[in-house]
Formats: C-alpha cells, sequence, structure tokens
C-alpha cells in the first residue's frame, strides 16, 4: 500500500484531551517499576508513588496524554497500512514546563512531520503537543513510528540515529527489575495494544509470549538518568531521546548504562538481564547542568 | 474513653456510594500480586487482569466497595477512640450474586452489629450491606475492629474464633509472592492509610517499616483456595472469613495451607517466608460443592 506523500506529510490528527491526578500519577510510575526490589524508604520511590506534598510526576509521563493522540493514525487520507505491520522505532520527549503538575487537564495536538523511506520500510515520525486548558505547552512528543514494507516509495532516508556511546566504560549503571505482570499493571496506564497481554496477539506479532511496552522501558531509562545525575530530582530532567532495538519480556531486568557527556547530556544504552541484549540504543537525556 | 454501648449497638454509618470499572478491577487483581511471578499464560491470572470476554473479578474485591462506609466510624456518637490504637483484627466476606459485574454502580449501608469485652480492648463488628443501585443486595461484608485499651467495660466477650486446621498436613499449600511495592499498590484500591506507605506513619504504629494492607493478604489467601478447589472459578466462590495475626511486610511470599472440610468448605492458615510466621489463621473460604 504506497504511502501517498504530499497528502500525508504535515496532517494533523485529530486534538484528544486527557485528565490526570495524583492517583494516576502514582499507578503510571508502579506500572514502571518504581519500587519493586527496593524499600520504599530508598531516595526516589515515594517521591513517584505516595500522594504526600513530595508526589512529583516521573517525567516520562509526559507521553501517556499524548498516547491516545495516535489513536487516529489510520484516519488519515493517503496513509494506508497494515497495523500488525507497526513498530514503535523512537521516542524523543521534552518537558516544556516545570514542574509537571500532579494534576491537570490537557489537549494533545499531533501532525505527521516526516515520513523516511528505510528501504525494509517507512519511519513516519509524528510530533505531539501536549497543552494545558490555560494554553500553555507542556509536553511536545515525537513519536518514531516504523512501517514494515512501506518502504521503498523514494523518499528521503533521513538523518542517521546519533548519540553513541563514547569509547570507555559507562560512567554509571543502574539496574531496574521487572515483574511477570509489569506489562498488565503498565498498560492501565492507556495502552491497552493486546500484544501486551494476550498469548496469541503477542504469538500474531512474532513472540513467544507477551512483550513489555517500550515506553515502559523508557520509562525505567529516564529514571535510571535521573537516579544516577540528578539526585532523584526529576523537575531536572528535560528531554528524552531513545531507539528501541529489541523489546524486554515481563521479568527481566533492564540494565541502563550512562556516559555524562557534560553539560547536563546523557548518552545511554540499556540492555536486559540475564541476557545482555541490546534493548535500547541511540538514547540521550538532557538535565539542567 | 469508656464506649457507650447502648449508644453505639446498632448505629448507622452513613450510606457510601462507589462505582468500579473494568480497569478498578484489573488494578485490584495486580494490587493484591496476581500475577507477579507467573507467565500471563498460567490459569488464572488473566481472567483477572485481562479485559476480554473473560474477565472476572477477584471475589475479595468485594471489600473495596464498602471500605468507604468504614470512614465514618469516628463520627458515631458514644464511640470516641484513638485512631492510632485501631486495628483491623478480623474480616468476613459473603458473595450474595454471582458472578460479580465487571462494572457497577453501589451504595454499602454499615451498621455496628456487636462490640465485644475482650479485656486488652474491644472488638466491633461492623457489617456493611452493599447493594446496586436496583437494590440487589451484592456483597455482605463483616469488619471485625480491633481498639486497644478499650477492653474492660464490662461486655459481653463473644464467640471464640473457629476454623482450626485438622491434625493432620494440609490438603493444599499455595505460595504467592509480594514485591516491595506491593502496599503502595494496593493501596490505589482505596485503602490511603499512610501506615502502608509513609515510614513515619509505619513507625507511630510501631513497625520498622510501612506494613501490607491485611486486605491485600485477605485476598492472596482467597485466591489460593480458588486455585486450589476450584478449578481457578471464582464464580465458585461464596464466603471467606479469617483473623488477621500479624502484618505481612511487602516483598515477603504468603503461604496458604489449606484443609479439604467436605462440602465445599475449606480451612486455612497463612504464613510468610522466610520467617515461617502465622499471619491469618482461623480462616475458612466457602466454595460451591
Amino acid at each position: 500500500m504506497p504511502i501517498e506523500l504530499k497528502k500525508v506529510l504535515g496532517a494533523k490528527l485529530p486534538p484528544m484531551d486527557f485528565s490526570w491526578d495524583q492517583d494516576r500519577l502514582m499507578l503510571y510510575a508502579l506500572g514502571a517499576g518504581v519500587g519493586i526490589d527496593a524499600d520504599p524508604t530508598t531516595p526516589g520511590v515515594l517521591q513517584y508513588t505516595y500522594e504526600d506534598e513530595n508526589l512529583k510526576a516521573l517525567p516520562t509521563f509526559g507521553v501517556v496524554p499524548s498516547f491516545a493522540a495516535l489513536m487516529n493514525l489510520m484516519s488519515v487520507d493517503g496513509l494506508s497500512f497494515n497495523p500488525m505491520m507497526l513498530l514503535h522505532g523512537e521516542q524523543y520527549l521534552e518537558i516544556l514546563a516545570r514542574p509537571i503538575p500532579t494534576s491537570a487537564t490537557v489537549r494533545s495536538e499531533g501532525s505527521i512531520k516526516a515520513i523516511y523511506d528505510k528501504g525494509k520500510g517507512a519511519l513516519l515520525v509524528i510530533e505531539v503537543t501536549t497543552t494545558t486548558t490555560d494554553g500553555a505547552p507542556l509536553f511536545r512528543n515525537e513519536y518514531g513510528i516504523f512501517l514494515r514494507g512501506e518502504g521503498g516509495f523514494g523518499g528521503e532516508q533521513g538523518p542517521a540515529a546519533g548519540h553513541l556511546p563514547p569509547d570507555r566504560a559507562p560512567d554509571a549503571v543502574v539496574e531496574t527489575p521487572t515483574v511477570a505482570h509489569q506489562a498488565l499493571l503498565y498498560r492501565l496506564s492507556g495502552d491497552k495494544n493486546p500484544l501486551h497481554a494476550d498469548p496469541s496477539f503477542a504469538a500474531l506479532g512474532g513472540f513467544d509470549r507477551p512483550i513489555l511496552h517500550g515506553l515502559c522501558t523508557f520509562a525505567n531509562v529516564a529514571r535510571a538518568a535521573i537516579q544516577a545525575f540528578a539526585d532523584n530530582d526529576p523537575t531536572r530532567f528535560r528531554s528524552i531521546r531513545v531507539r528501541f532495538v529489541r523489546p524486554v519480556m515481563p521479568g527481566e531486568t533492564i540494565v541502563t548504562e550512562m556516559w555524562d557527556m557534560g553539560g547536563g547530556e546523557i548518552v545511554l544504552r540499556a540492555k536486559t538481564k540475564p541476557n545482555d541484549t541490546v534493548v535500547i540504543s541511540n538514547a540521550q537525556v538532557v538535565l539542567d547542568a
């Protein structure tokens, strides 16, 4: 099914509204595995999971309100594809106003910013801006959606992925375990794709069993950087960019390797234990320096 | 602070309304630890945690709508006590209509059914009946609330606890692990007592760290019985009665020992690993025979 570039580029997705409260923030953090292996007194646990005056959003919560805006992707004129061939390839999130409020009502508006021809597939870049009811921009997301089999349409190849680790041992390594029901819990934050719960859908996608959400792994990587380089202060978190290489299986431990590049820039790579498989590459977190 | 028996006995608590949906049911089950250690394809996991046509309530969800009705206990005329001296001592739950709907709006009405003088304290028995909007009774709960230091008022001692295990090895033993953030997750189902999250409140209660909710342990015990004696079919579950002996610490594994007494009656006792401490005693589950 060819992509009609002229129609699709710049196409807008219908705006979607979303509200959250403290419970929703805490559910998100617990779904991302906060506190699984740690006494609640460990720094960085209760600030994400307990509704006292110190409650803060795990910054990657910023993807959640924008997620619904993607649901209408298949309604875009000139864009037809088999949804089973869709892969979430890349994600960028920027926090535009800090601290993230612990409750809010927001609107997310998306548009197709770029389409790259990657040969084996097409990479759609969808930008979603999330704004509070008073019009202040809060989050900017870029979803990199890979459509397998839709390449070769003669488009630009797009920029090469950057953020490779320097040739030295990581400056910090943080391990964050997950448990077997992690995907079942994470999906309550909004991404109900049955690929993450139903074995028959997982099999259709080519997996032995339901896989963890890439955006759950994403949350773990961000949290690792905040722990290692921001004294567990999530309000210092400015942006994150990742490439999803392979899915994590619920129950695996995510091992995030980090390199401090100076000026608040952290380059990251994530593997899983015990298989030592790279699951996230070409990743960068920017913190307040 | 003396209890004015004549005023308190039979006193009604203000009715409380509550609604749930599928997400709420799934959150409850995950908070109770369903699927922590098991591949989602394990029988009994997805039926509680995935919103397809097979979704069923873990029957102990029946305590959740009634819980809010207890919040007004301190407003009862003639009943004054220090809330820090309150312990949840016993719980009975009966499912009056099956299957439990996966979404509903209900009303819970409570009254003080009995007050027993246990010497070291008073045992308040609070009955809460939960009814659907069309007036059909759905759940009956009895909370046994122990008020330390409020005994010796000259009341009846009340019945002795029954449901002791027979003098033989258990007919079935089921282990259900918890993880360190279990109480943080369980509390999103409604019991936000900071004793289960905040180390300073836990210390005030005499605990080294926040303890797991007794009703979370309760859910694990019920689930163990359904797994061992009802082929994982929660619609066969009729009632449960337990005495809480000691709290479980998040991260401990709950080991439920069960004896089949015939006619659908199961006697239970729960311990924790690795300490082999009894946490629930005098417990009975009744299943459809």
